[in-house]
């Protein structure tokens, strides 16, 4: 169990993977915390980390998270996921564990493998950028984001705090939501528009190998709807196969929905097309409304 | 054929539909012709017309038409081909007709019927936004877009030079394709992100009828995405029915796509996953390149 009487001001941080989210989230706790390492197996990273104080020491061992109260695993969710299982060897006892990752439920369940000498508190902030690794990270990156913490078998009552307590320090919104609803909600919202901007980059890219024309019209349409697509390959597919059940229910969806358009199409009825579409509408405004046009 | 001593500056234009692309290019063309008259239904429009000097004279009656050298069409696709089968009986011989809709087969065959007096040129500039109305008009939504030109049968040598000539003085860039060219390659970046962008609205839109964390998690990429489900669904209804083998082929082509995304999730290899995924990643970044990241 996390010492009780341990506040965000005297805990020792150690960030386990430096890229956009683990160095934003250095960048924002610098200063909040009694001292703030990192672990990175690229060199140069660790070194860019030294020289802008955004962590030190910095290391490419898993030993460092030894001194740490608390440790934030900040890698794709595939490697936190065979980090939980070497850190039982490694952390001090009564250490606070979290991670960043995107999906939960395979990270809660890892969690709960722990020994009950381990806290830990899954967590997903709803911020990034479509560009990785530290040289785009910002202190701001997690200002006004939803910042989802996922209980878990190992998560004590002052675990949770200090894991808000972080949440906060950093700009975010805490707010608690188990794993699984986390994971069908995240596919829906993330999983599903990456899928469906990677369907259109890709239908336009094939398109522009016989036709310069395709790139030359393309405008703010298209890059909006094509902006996710931009997204790192290796990233996504880590996040899709992480969260495949949610992700391909959401596909599913979606797939009827689009069926649903080309039959409106077909039929070529423009009332009852246009009707079709005014749901479409409806759900875009109800959202706009809920987040005041964010 | 148009009187070949015309210019744009001696030129009496009249704009047939006040809304946000003919009312934006009233704006743009304000002080660059000799007259800008404007028909539209709506009483408040042609109102709101006078009162910003945006046109004048404004009538309800297509009437004013026949006092126009150029006559600009800026009404839904549905409504231009209605309205060029009336102006035989109104336009002035020499009259040169343009048009602003977003589908240029349909237009252009309905051109290619106007008796031989009339010079006809189809247009659609790639801007716009996803509000509609006079009162989103703006005299900067065609700069730096490109306005596709599409001759017709009734298209002479000058009629081609006076609507390039209209298309650089709102600021755009005019470029020459054909008609049937045109509707492929928008069906494609255009058709096809709003129908893409329409069914994620959809699937999260029904989702959150029963759970409120779907509009709470829905970050960035979620806006992005579905950015385009909030046009307006007559209007959208309009451009998908009156280029419907194009949108139909497109939506087929992205279908094709998202089914191997998911089947490659199913099959649960993250290199295979992440190659596919590479594809899009390519595709968005050859437009970026482009473009130049615009």
């Amino acid at each position: 169990m996390t010492r009780t009487a341990l506040s965000l001001k005297e805990a020792r941080v150690c960030i386990v993977g430096l890229g956009l989210m683990g160095g934003s989230l250095a960048l924002a706790l610098r200063g909040q915390v009694a001292r703030l390492s990192a672990v990175d197996a690229d060199p140069a990273t660790r070194s860019r980390a030294l020289a802008g104080q955004i962590a030190s020491p910095a290391s490419d061992s898993l030993t460092l998270a030894a001194e740490a109260d608390v440790v934030v695993l900040a890698t794709p969710v595939g490697s936190i996921i065979e980090l939980i299982a070497e850190l039982p060897a490694i952390l001090a006892p009564g250490a606070l564990l979290m991670d960043l990752g995107s999906v939960k439920g395979p990270v809660v369940a890892a969690m709960n493998t722990l020994p009950a000498s381990i806290d830990a508190v899954g967590g997903h902030p709803m911020c990034g950028k479509s560009v990785a690794g530290l040289e785009h990270a910002e202190a701001d990156l997690y200002r006004d984001a939803l910042f989802v913490l996922c209980r878990t078998g190992r998560t004590s009552p002052h675990a949770m705090r200090l894991a808000t307590e972080l949440a906060g320090a950093v700009g975010a919104r805490p707010v608690e939501m188990d794993a699984a609803h986390h994971d069908r909600v995240a596919a829906v919202v993330s999983g599903l528009p990456y899928a469906l901007s990677a369907s259109l980059a890709l239908t336009a890219g094939v398109r522009a190998q016989y036709d310069p024309a395709v790139w030359e019209l393309a405008s703010t349409g298209f890059r909006d709807t094509s902006r996710l697509a931009g997204t790192d390959p290796a990233l996504m597919a880590d996040i899709l196969l992480t969260n495949a059940p949610a992700v391909l229910d959401a596909i599913g969806e979606a797939q009827r929905h689009l069926a649903g358009l080309a039959d409106a199409v077909r039929a070529g009825d423009p009332r009852h097309l246009s009707a079709f579409l005014s749901h479409a509408q409806a759900a875009r405004h109800a959202w706009e409304k809920e987040t005041h046009l964010r």
